[in-house]
């Protein structure tokens, strides 16, 4: 439980600092008015849904030791199904910048987007097989002993590759504005970003390894 | 077996397609003659020791299934020396390609950087700690079964980590070229070095498939 509130304090930090290196340094948010700040609202709304909520969600398990299980089957499941709709969001947001941009910019070119596309089609397929399988009344017990270690293998193969995509996203952006915020000197929001990579890399290590204890 | 033959395929393919980015689309290689093309040879052995070699150790113990306990040790800690030889002069390779620039660039200002710096010195350590642990004559077993799953957990993590430090040099130098290789309009340079890292993804989702089971 100790390592469970490490883990909450190092997801809200994630939270606060993508939040800050959006909100501030990249000047805040807009929605479809202004394409270029509504592309802010995708880091945040990523890290937000794939990580904070994610890890949260996974954690349900740890935390209320003493509930009843089927309450925290719906926890878990409500919590994944609130990481899946800020994914959508997000994903909504880059792609209008993109589109809605004086010159458009094409979609679907980059690693980063080939590797997010497929964590978040992996992490619909992972909630709609959890839904059937664990909650629909008529399932025998066997086919859900017999899925459940891939359920939690995959659950946390696809966390890595969430955090794997956002550490190419963090790095993107970082490159695209490599001269304007003078990254290769240290400026404060290079410093930032970093951390903010940093910090997702050490989250997901520590739920990897609370789960797999 | 056949996962283990598949990964080979995929470890193999993917030595391949950064060789044929560095080799021919980034026009090859040179040593400090040349510190352009001396960065080259970086993307070329961080991949065959810390993506490769460094799977291909680990899945020893799911080869050799018949060898004597004390040879796959042996052949288990060599192919991880030399990952971590390759990653050496890999290293060596990306500094000097910064420092002996006519015009230098500053290191270790990206998140790729700290991540990788932090990635080698753990996969050091583990390497250290298991030589330690289990070649060592003088330990008791108890130690060694008390150390043994943080030594699997560890294995799998900083594979993970070096993975991931992967995804962000490849996209880091695809944004650097972006304009050279037209990398917005879906070039063949650009399909080769995604196809990259997702093969890389593929590798190390299934090395961490088969250590779990
Ligand atoms: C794990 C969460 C993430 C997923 C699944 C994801 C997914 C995507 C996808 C699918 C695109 C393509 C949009 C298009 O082609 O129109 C994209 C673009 C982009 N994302 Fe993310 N993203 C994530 C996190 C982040 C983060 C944290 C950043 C940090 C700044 C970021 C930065 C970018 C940038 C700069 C682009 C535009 C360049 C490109 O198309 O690659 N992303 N993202
Ligand atoms: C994309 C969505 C989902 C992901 C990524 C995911 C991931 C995980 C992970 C990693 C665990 C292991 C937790 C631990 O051992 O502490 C787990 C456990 C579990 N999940 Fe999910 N899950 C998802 C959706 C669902 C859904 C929709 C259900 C249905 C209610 C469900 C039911 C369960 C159950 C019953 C367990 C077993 C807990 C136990 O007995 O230890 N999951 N899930
Ligand atoms: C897992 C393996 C890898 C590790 C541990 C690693 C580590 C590093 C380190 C420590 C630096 C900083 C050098 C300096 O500051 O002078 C660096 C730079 C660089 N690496 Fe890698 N690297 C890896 C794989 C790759 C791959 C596959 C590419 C693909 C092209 C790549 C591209 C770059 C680039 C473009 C730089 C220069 C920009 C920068 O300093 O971030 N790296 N790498
Ligand atoms: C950085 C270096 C190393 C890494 C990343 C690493 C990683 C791993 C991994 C992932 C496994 C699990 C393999 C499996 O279950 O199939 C493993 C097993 C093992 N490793 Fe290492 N290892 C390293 C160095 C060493 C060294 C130097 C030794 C000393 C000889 C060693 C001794 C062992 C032993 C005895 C096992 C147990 C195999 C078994 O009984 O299943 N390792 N290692
Ligand atoms: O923020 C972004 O920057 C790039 C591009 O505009 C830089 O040339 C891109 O695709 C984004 O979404």
């Amino acid at each position: 439980t100790g390592l469970v509130l490490l883990i909450q304090g190092l997801g809200l930090t994630a939270v606060i600092l993508v939040a800050v290196w959006m909100g501030h340094f990249r000047e805040g948010f807009a929605w479809t008015s202004d394409p270029a700040k509504e592309f802010n609202y995708h880091p945040v709304f990523m890290v937000i849904g794939l990580i904070f909520l994610y890890s949260d969600a996974i954690l349900a398990y740890r935390v209320f030791r003493n509930v009843k299980k089927m309450y925290i089957k719906i926890v878990h499941g409500f919590i994944h199904l609130g990481a899946l709709v800020f994914a959508s969001v997000g994903l909504k947001a880059v792609f209008d910048s993109h589109n809605l941009a004086p010159t458009p910019i094409p979609n679907m070119y980059s690693l980063h987007s080939w590797l997010g596309i497929i964590t978040v089609v992996l992490f619909g397929l992972q909630w709609l097989i959890g839904l059937l399988t664990f909650l629909a009344p008529g399932l025998s017990q066997g086919l859900r002993t017999l899925y459940m270690p891939h359920h939690v293998f995959w659950g946390v193969a696809i966390l890595c590759m969430a955090a794997a995509t956002a550490l190419m996203g963090i790095t993107e952006k970082a490159i695209f504005l490599k001269s304007t915020i003078q990254y290769t000197e240290k400026s404060t929001e290079g410093l930032v970003l970093n951390s903010l990579g940093i910090v997702i890399v050490a989250l997901v290590a520590l739920v990897a390894f609370v789960v797999t204890r």
